[in-house]
């Protein structure tokens, strides 16, 4: 997506450790007009799918769930939470996940209540590295026996390799803009989109 | 707010400790068009104020906050995360708060990019009870030097009394819901809204 990747060349800083931050409207700043596109383009890839719930994960992911939500009808978004808040209740799908960005492994939890083998879902976040986040919420729809339509990122690090695995795996992942490289401090996107 | 009133009548679930779980709808699966609504609510009470960016905190207030956002022209969200990221940088600001239903202590940071002297600001949030994370977000809104115009939030807890506290020292705080007391495990409300 053009408009994605003109966003990130301008916007988007690198880190140590070929982190990407694009704080200033994906996900600490949430720039909602912007996003209102990414969610209309999420549509029009996924319209025909008939996707009635879609899946996300706190908190980067729940902006752009809930911006994509509004073009499918408003149907509900449900976030799986990280490690066991107090007041989630005990009837839960648990996963496991490690995340890249910090290091450590912590657990994603969905109520039962929320999910269940009648749902055609659509998994939703912000960024797509090593696909831990994705393969946790995956590991949640499983456990439902949820029919995963599709899965979709703002972002994905194509060079750590998590999306190209799950395409291998036949998932039909839309990733709006996948950065290929970084090469001297220069972001080399994928022609695929 | 009569629509929210009754949703929490009909949705919620009250757990020991006055706990009042509306996971169902507001934060953990999440009711877009019903959120929609709310966010309308909010800027009919707001929308003389000049909002230009609206302050909330990961992960329950963004759903919210980004809907009530597209009602002010889409003004920028921003989201306090909470503990401190790895990739979040270093000029933050950060304020400590207390939470009710996990009594732990936890940080919240912003970066100082996102927020001046020159932000109208919203605070939006789903829940008050105590008032600890809205104060944690004002805290972070002053050494901001931004200006406060305003505090909402889905639904307050008025017997933690943690409102009524911010309304003694001028915030104007519209709660769309008022839960007075929990009586026999039914919900009474606050005539006020």
């Amino acid at each position: 997506m053009k408009l994605l990747e003109e966003r990130i060349k301008k916007d988007g800083r690198i880190l140590p450790g070929n982190i990407v931050k694009v704080d200033s409207f994906l996900n600490h700043q949430l720039d909602i007009k912007f996003l209102e596109e990414l969610g209309r383009e999420i549509y029009e890839h996924f319209k025909d799918r008939k996707i009635n719930k879609i899946l996300t994960i706190e908190a980067s992911g729940i902006a752009l769930a809930t911006l994509a939500s509004q073009n499918f009808g408003g149907v509900p978004v449900i976030f799986a939470k990280k490690e066991k808040h107090k007041n989630i209740g005990t009837d839960l799908y648990t996963a496991e996940v490690k995340s890249y960005t910090s290091s450590k492994e912590y657990r994603v939890a969905v109520s039962k209540k929320y999910l269940d083998k009648n749902d055609r879902i659509l998994i939703i976040d912000d960024f797509l590295a090593e696909g831990q986040a994705l393969r946790g919420l995956i590991n949640i729809a499983k456990q439902a026996d949820a029919e995963i339509c599709g899965l979709s990122v703002a972002v994905e690090k194509g060079f750590q390799k998590g999306g190209d695995k799950l395409r291998e795996e036949g998932y039909d992942l839309l990733s709006l803009a996948i950065i290929d490289s970084i090469n001297k401090g220069e972001i080399i996107f994928r022609d695929a989109n």
